[in-house]
């Protein structure tokens, strides 16, 4: 089985360490795990690099048969844009979708906290920003989309809380997605 | 052609008169729009709420036979993760999709922006946050897996600046996508 490794990890400074990280959980779990940075031997010299990353991720997406999903938000009240692209990609194609989460705080809260005011409710008695736009409420992670995928292929959202140095480095909701995508393995 | 309506519009306290205009202009191209809040009479009353809307808006991004979303950047240096969500939904099932844009600076200067502080380069010579993250130099409107899922799927993607009053309600860049989906139509 293998299970593309989503989030904003490829970002980091020792990025390819959490990738030798996830994967070792990976193999430990009997499953092979796919980081989105890794070396393609075939890819075409002659496009242009951010393309031949698009085109190598999106073949790889289209050959896991699960994702498991770093949702921690990163810069802004949300998870990384590339890797909820990547969720919804993969939940289209009917495969397993987990995520977690190393920020227990509801979406509402980070929303209201990254807007910097006070909140408002408008005449119909829904919370909203500066422009009158609404935040939503519904006691979620995220966006309600990331975790109703989820929901809808079975998958499994962990969310919890870890010390600020280790936001990054924290594999445990990490390694509770793969246990469960393993019992959802035997389960059939 | 069923034409997904993918934006954060449904957030806007006039969702219902964005929704209709925009719904308008696909008839003007012979297509029919298909908004996250319309109606569906088959929902599960059962359902928690934010659950029902999701399966709705699934069974509707599988119903429908193109995507254009709404990307200007919402709360963050990014588009909607719902809009992102859904754009990577409907690229994956291989249908059209397109985008506009009503923010025309780049991801990476939306970036440093939003991180407040002043660039800085790693000893790869990379641009990184305060954590040592990289930050995306590709010279993109968002996220490079947003514009590849275009690029890969033929689409377009509309990146023009409008006048800060107008930003959630010019729609010229919808209707170049419009026009442009109505060229691949009959192209193809």
């Amino acid at each position: 089985m293998k299970v593309y490794l989503a989030g904003p990890e490829v970002f980091l400074p020792d990025a390819a360490a959490i990738a030798a990280q996830k994967k070792q959980l990976c193999a430990q779990h009997g499953m092979e795990g796919v980081f989105p940075t890794d070396p393609r031997p075939d890819t075409d010299a002659t496009l242009e690099r951010w393309y031949a990353i698009y085109l190598g991720n999106e073949a790889d997406l289209r050959g896991c048969d699960a994702l498991v999903a770093n949702l921690t938000p990163f810069r802004g009240p949300s998870a990384d844009p590339g890797t909820v692209y990547e969720l919804g990609f993969v939940r289209a194609l009917g495969r397993s979708v987990l995520g977690y989460t190393n920020d227990s705080t509801d979406f509402t809260d980070r929303t209201l906290h990254s807007l910097g005011g006070q909140p408002t409710r408008n005449a119909a008695g829904r919370l909203v920003d500066g422009a009158g736009m609404a935040i939503e409420e519904h006691g979620l992670a995220d966006n309600l989309m990331i975790e109703g995928g989820i929901r809808a292929a079975n998958g499994l959202l962990v969310r919890h809380a870890v010390p600020e140095a280790a936001r990054w480095s924290d594999l445990r909701g990490f390694e509770a997605c793969l246990k469960a995508l393993a019992a959802m393995r035997a389960n059939g």
